[in-house]
């Protein structure tokens, strides 16, 4: 918890009467140093007693060193990108409709264990089984390598269409950890721009945390609603959310004006 | 960093001069209310001003959740231990004394990825990447079974005969992550009658927390040195060792001498 928004010599708390010129003290006089930032504060501005700062030093420095087990824990579980070691993979994914692109070399347990999709696929007797080759359709080549990667490593180097279609192909396999991976990089992004394509695109893939966070920036700005991009879009293709908009917009004049 | 050593009813901090009995007030009279633990204390006990406190209050729920994050993240990387998926396995392990062992299947690219040892094993063109099989000597069948375990899981259910026996796995195959987590293991279960066994064998696996950690609780305990029941044994296999233990202790000695 050490800070320090201004350096000043260290020393230890100390509390001095502020009545130099003679007239009674009183509380408001005081002044005492801060252990954290060092700087001095009145008694309105206290904040904790000696004890429980050492404790909560004592508490952070637990949790850093919690923080860089787990680093090092993540680090010894990632496995390296299949491209690496290719020579052991049993299995290999294509994409059907890049037709520039090569197949993706990976591990049937691996893919088995990230997802029941993959699960049931592989260990049923299916084509796909058979075949030793998952076909996927409608992405390109570099989402399913990105893919592909994240099942390894946890890790993807995210833009906002690459956020989209990899949330897209964890719905569809039902990669959860994924799935949220793209949608708080998605919520992070968010902008009034983005809000109502966000909405819809939340609704069409059951992102409830990014339905509702593309929910509150459209309510903060109802002004420009229908002069958003892609609001006439979401009339035509999706009135009833739409309607959700100001059915919300509504009820939360109504609470308001309730409360008063 | 809200902790409460006795639970008190919440309340803004507040300071009141102590002078209820009509004398001059001083600093030493004031009292202030600890927004963590809600307990009064005084300007000699003060710790931290209100801004501090509630900063060092926002880094910890920062550090919370960076701790979920790294667990989920570490959950997501667990793989599932390869007996419950072996029909994928690509090699089996084998430890060759444990005459009632059957063998372990375990995947090539795990392997590799978790060890130096295994990595050039089965990269380069030698018998055990030829044969599919992997003999290991001198272990028994549980503790193989916990090291593979480990490569997939980063998790083991220690005892001190576990921690010894896979720390020795850790060193043979450059693992390093299991070697340091049996190390914390051995260095917390630390005591006295374990610290000859355990520094002896720090020095044979090349351990230096383990080695300086039970240093420092011979040291500690240097008038019952000759009576612990492992001093003997270390004077006989390796006597260099039980010079360094006095030499270290003199070396102490005569530098504290020296402070005075």
């Amino acid at each position: 918890m050490v800070r320090n928004r201004r350096r000043m010599p260290p020393r230890r708390c100390t509390a001095s009467m502020g009545s130099s010129n003679g007239s009674e003290s009183d509380a408001s006089d005081l002044v005492m140093r801060c252990l954290s930032c060092e700087e001095e504060y009145d008694m309105d501005d206290s904040g904790t007693c000696r004890e429980c700062y050492q404790e909560a030093n004592e508490a952070e420095e637990e949790l850093r060193r919690e923080i860089e087990e787990l680093k090092s824990k993540v680090s010894f579980l990632t496995l390296p990108y299949p491209n690496l070691n290719a020579s052991t993979a049993d299995i290999i994914l294509v994409p059907v409709d890049d037709s520039d692109a090569v197949p993706i070399p990976a591990h049937k347990h691996l893919l088995v264990s990230r997802s029941p999709v993959f699960k049931a696929m592989l260990e049923n007797d299916m084509a796909e089984r058979r075949s030793g080759t998952i076909k996927i359709s409608d992405i390109s080549y570099d989402t399913l390598s990105a893919f592909v990667n994240y099942l390894y490593t946890a890790e993807a180097s995210l833009d906002n269409e690459l956020a989209c279609n990899l949330l897209v192909l964890g719905e569809k396999y039902q990669v959860k950890h994924l799935k949220t991976y793209c949608e708080k990089y998605l919520i992070a992004k968010m902008n009034w721009n983005k809000a109502i394509s966000n909405y819809a695109f939340a609704y069409q893939y059951n992102c409830k945390q990014l339905r509702s966070a593309s929910l509150a920036v459209i309510l903060d700005n109802m002004d420009l609603l229908t002069q958003n991009e892609c609001y006439a879009e979401l009339v035509d293709t999706n009135p009833r959310l739409v309607v959700e908009i100001y059915e919300t917009y509504i009820g939360k004049q109504l609470n308001t004006a309730g409360a008063f």
